[in-house]
C-alpha cells in the first residue's frame, strides 16, 4: 500500500513481525500521550522534514492513524497563493498551529525556505537570509507560549534514495510522489545536504532542537522517531476515564431499513 | 493498530490476504482517480456517516493513506464554538469544501444535525426541521457548481456494535473512540435507525444520493465502499506523466553531517 | 472629503443643514437598531450594489461611522485568488456572513457576477446562468436560517454619472475611485441597465426583495435608503442599559508620563 | 454624528473651518500614500491604542473614509473565543496582518494585554509577563519582513475624559461606546497610566517606536496624528495613472427600468 506503509523493498533490518509488534506498543503510548495532551490542554507541534523519499508521509501516517482525527491534524500545505506570497512568511503556518488539547503534524513546514527553495532558487537571497534569522526567533515565541515543538529531519543515503525513486516509478501506488522536480533534486543531493547543515547551524536551539533520524530503513526509522518523540515528553500518564457498559436491557437489534434504500451488495472478490 | 486498520475481531468473511490484495488494487485505482481529479481540476467531496463503531475512520484511512496529503484532505470537525453556533448552520463546513483538483473526505458532516443532535436532543425541533429542508437545497447548489458529492452511510447490527464497544474498552488503541455519550447511544440504537430513515427520506436525491454499505465486516465494507466510489466516476484514466530518470552522473553520495548533530541511535528492539 | 461624504457638486435638492440634521436623527435610530440586534442576537446583512459613482461607499460610511466597528463590519472583497476561483462561487462570501448580534455591510457582493462580470465578459455564459439560478436559492437558505437580508441597488442617470467621473478625475480625494475599467463601463451604460433588469427579474423575491434607490442626489439617496432600511425592521426598541456615573472620589488626574516619551507637538496649522 | 466625528464639545482650540480645511489637505496626502503603497506593494500596519474616550475611532474614520475599503481595512476584534484563548496569543492578530499593497488600521490590538487586561486582572501575571517579553520580538519579525508598523497611543486628561463620559451618557449617538467596564476604568485612571508606562518601557523600540498624541482636543489630535504618520513615510509620490475620458459618443442615458421595480420615493423631510 502507498505512502510508505510497506516500507521500501530494501527495508530489511527488522522483520515485519518485529515492526508490527513494536509499532503497536508505541501506538499505545501515543494514545496515552494524546490523552495527556487533552487532559492538560497541551499543544504539540511536530515538524517533519527531510530528503525526498526519506519517509515523512509514512511516519506521519503511523502516528495519525492511531489517534482521533479530531485531535491530531496533519497539515500539508500546497504552494502559497499570490496573496500569501505577499504576506509575512510565517503567516500561513500560524493559522495551523495546534489549539489547546491538540496535536499537529506538519508534513514539511516553514523550513521549505531553507531547503527546496534555497537549493532550487525559488526564493531570493534576502528572503533566505531573513528566514534563517527569523525561524529561531519565531519558534522561541511559540515555545515560550507553551507550544511543545519537536523538529525531525529524516536522513537517507543517495543509493537508498535512488532505489526508492526507481520503486516510485514502477509502483502505481507510489507514482504520485514523483514529479519532474525530483529529477533535478537527485542531481543536487549534496547541495541539499549543505543546505540542511546551514539550516541546522542556526535553527538547532536549546528550546527547539532538531533530531536527525536515519531512515535508510523506513521501518526502523519510524520506530526510532516515535520512540524518541515519546521520550521527549515526561510522564504523560493520565488514567483513561472509567466507563462501564452494562448489559443491554433488550435484545440486540438488527439494522432495519424503512425506506427503499438498502445496503448495496458487497464487492465481488476475484 | 488503531482506527480500525485491523478491522474488528469478528471480521472474518474474507481472509487477510484477500483483503490486502484487493485493497491494493483498489488503491491503484484511487490513485488513477486522483490523477484525473488533478488533471481536470475536478472537486470530489465524500461524506462518511453511520453508526458509532461502524468504521468511518478505517475506510477514510484506507483511502487517504494512498493519496497525497496535499491533494486529499480529511476533515473531522470538533463541536462548534459559541461564535459558530450563531452562524448559518452550514457555514463552518463551507470553509472546507474541496478546491479545484482536490478530494475532501468528511468524517461526519453537516448530517450530525439529523443524527446525533436529533437523537440526543442537542438541537431544537426548529433547527432540525430547518436542516431537513436546507440540506438537499444546499447540496444541490454544490452539485450544480460542479462538486462531485458522494454520501455513504455505514450500517452495522447492534450485536456487532456491542462487540466493538467491548473491544474498544479493552484495546488501548481503540479506547479513545469511546466516550460517555456512547453509553447513551447504545440504548438508542433504534432511535438512531429511525433518525437515519427520516433523513434518507428527504436527503436521498437524484443529484446527491446516499449509498448504504454493510459494515458488519469492516474489511468487506471498506472494499465494497471504495469499489462503489470508483464505479461512480466514469472513466478516469489520465496517463501518468512520463518521467525518465537517467543514471546518476556520479557516485551515489552518503549523508554527511557537517555539524555535531548526527542521526540518533536506532530504537532498541525488545 | 472623500468617499462621497460631501456628496457630489450637483447635489442640491436639500440643504446641507437639512442633510446633517436628518442624518443625525437617522443615526440615532440606527443605534437603536444595533442595540436591538445585539440584544436579540439578530444577524443583519445589507448588500449595496449599483452603478459606478452611484454612491455605495458614501452611504455605507454614513451607516458604519455611527456604529461600533466591533459590531458593524464593512466587507469589500477584492478580486478572487486563483484558489478562490476554483471554489464554489459563494464560498468566499459565506465566510463573511454576519455572526449573532452583528451587522455586515457588503460593498458589492456576489452580484458582481450578474453585473460587471456579465457586462464585461469576465465570466462564462455557464457561470452567469448558474449564478442566476443559484443566487435566489442561496439567499433563501440564509433568510430561512434567520439572517435579515436587505438588498439595495443605487440608480443614477448617465448625465449625473458623467459629472461624477469628471469630479473624480479632478478631485485628488476621489481619484482612487477611477480605473481604466470605468472608461469601458461608461460606454456600456445601457448594457449595465439591461444586466440589472435581468438580474432583478430572477433575484427580486418575496423573501429577499431588492430596493432601488435614486442616488442622483447622494444626500437625498442616503437619507432615503437609511430611512427605508430602518422601516424594514419592526419595532427595534431596546432600552439602553442604565448606567450611573457617580462623581469621581478624587481629583481628576492629568496624564503623567514616567518615561522619556511625551506626546508629540501638535501640528502647525497654516 | 457618532464615532467622534464632531469631536467633543470641549474641542475648541481650532475652528471647525480650520479643522476641515487641514483635514482635507491631509487626506489628499493619505491618498498619495495609499497609491504609493499599492504601487510598490508595501504593507502598512497602524495600531491605535489609548485611554477610553481618547478618540481612536474618530481618527481611524478620518483616515479610512478617504481611502478605498478594498485597500484600507479597519480591524476591531471582539473578545477571543474559547478556542482562540487556547492559541498562541498573537495568532488571531496575525490573520489580519496587511497583505501586499494594503493598509490595516487596528482599533486596539495585541496591546490589550498590557492595558485593560493587566489593569482589570483579565490575564494572569505569567501571561502579562510573557506578553511584555514577546511583543517587541514579534514586532521585530514583522518589521524585518518589511511591514511598516506604526504605533499610536492617544492621551487624554481625566477631566476631559469625564466630560466625554458624560456626553456619551447623554448623546444617543455615543451611547454605544459606554459599558459598565468604563465605570471601573474611571476609578483606575492612574493604574492605566502606570500600565502604559510599563508597556512603553519595553515596547518602545528603535524599529517599532510608539508615538504619543495629545487628544485633549480630538480635532487637533487627529490632525497631529495624521501629519505625523505621513511624515514617517519618506517621499511617497507616485503619479496618478493618466486617464482620459473622451466625450460620450451618444446622448447621456437615463435610468430605464424594464421590470415593475422602480426607485422608491424619497424620504419625506421634516
Amino acid at each position: 500500500m502507498g505512502n510508505g506503509k510497506k516500507g521500501s523493498k530494501s527495508d530489511r533490518p527488522i522483520s515485519k513481525q518485529q515492526y508490527n509488534d513494536t509499532l503497536e506498543q508505541l501506538q499505545v503510548e501515543l494514545n496515552n500521550l494524546a490523552r495527556w495532551v487533552r487532559y492538560y490542554n497541551k499543544r504539540v507541534l511536530v515538524l517533519f522534514e527531510g530528503r525526498d523519499t526519506a519517509g515523512k508521509g509514512g511516519v506521519i501516517n503511523a502516528i495519525s492513524e492511531c489517534l482521533s482525527p479530531r485531535q491530531c491534524r496533519v497539515v500539508a500545505l500546497t504552494k502559497p497563493t499570490e496573496v500569501e506570497k505577499g504576506q509575512w512568511y510565517f503567516q500561513r503556518y500560524v493559522e495551523h498551529l495546534p489549539e489547546a488539547g491538540s496535536i499537529t503534524l506538519m508534513d514539511r513546514s516553514w523550513y521549505n525556505r531553507a531547503g527546496v527553495e534555497k537549493v532550487m532558487g525559488y526564493c531570493s537571497d534576502d528572503e533566505y537570509k531573513r528566514f534563517m534569522k527569523q525561524a529561531p526567533v519565531f519558534e522561541r515565541l511559540l515555545v515560550d507560549d507553551g507550544i511543545m515543538l519537536f523538529k525531525y529531519w529524516l536522513t537517507v543515503d543517495q543509493s537508498e534514495q535512488e532505489k526508492r525513486f526507481a520503486e516510485r516509478l514502477e509502483d502505481p501506488l507510489k507514482r504520485w510522489k514523483l514529479s519532474p522536480i525530483d529529477l533535478e533534486a537527485r542531481q543536487r543531493y549534496a547541495a541539499y545536504g549543505e543546505a540542511r547543515d546551514a539550516m541546522l547551524k542556526v535553527t538547532h536551539t536549546a528550546y527547539a532542537p532538531w533530531t536527525l533520524v536515519d531512515f535508510n530503513s523506513q521501518h526502523l526509522g519510524r520506530l526510532t522517531l516515535i520512540r524518541h518523540l515519546l521520550d521527549r515528553v515526561p510522564d504523560f500518564q493520565v488514567p483513561a476515564e472509567s466507563l462501564v457498559f452494562p448489559p443491554l436491557d433488550r435484545k440486540a437489534a438488527k439494522e432495519k431499513f424503512e425506506t427503499a434504500l438498502k445496503p448495496i451488495k458487497p464487492i465481488k472478490l476475484a
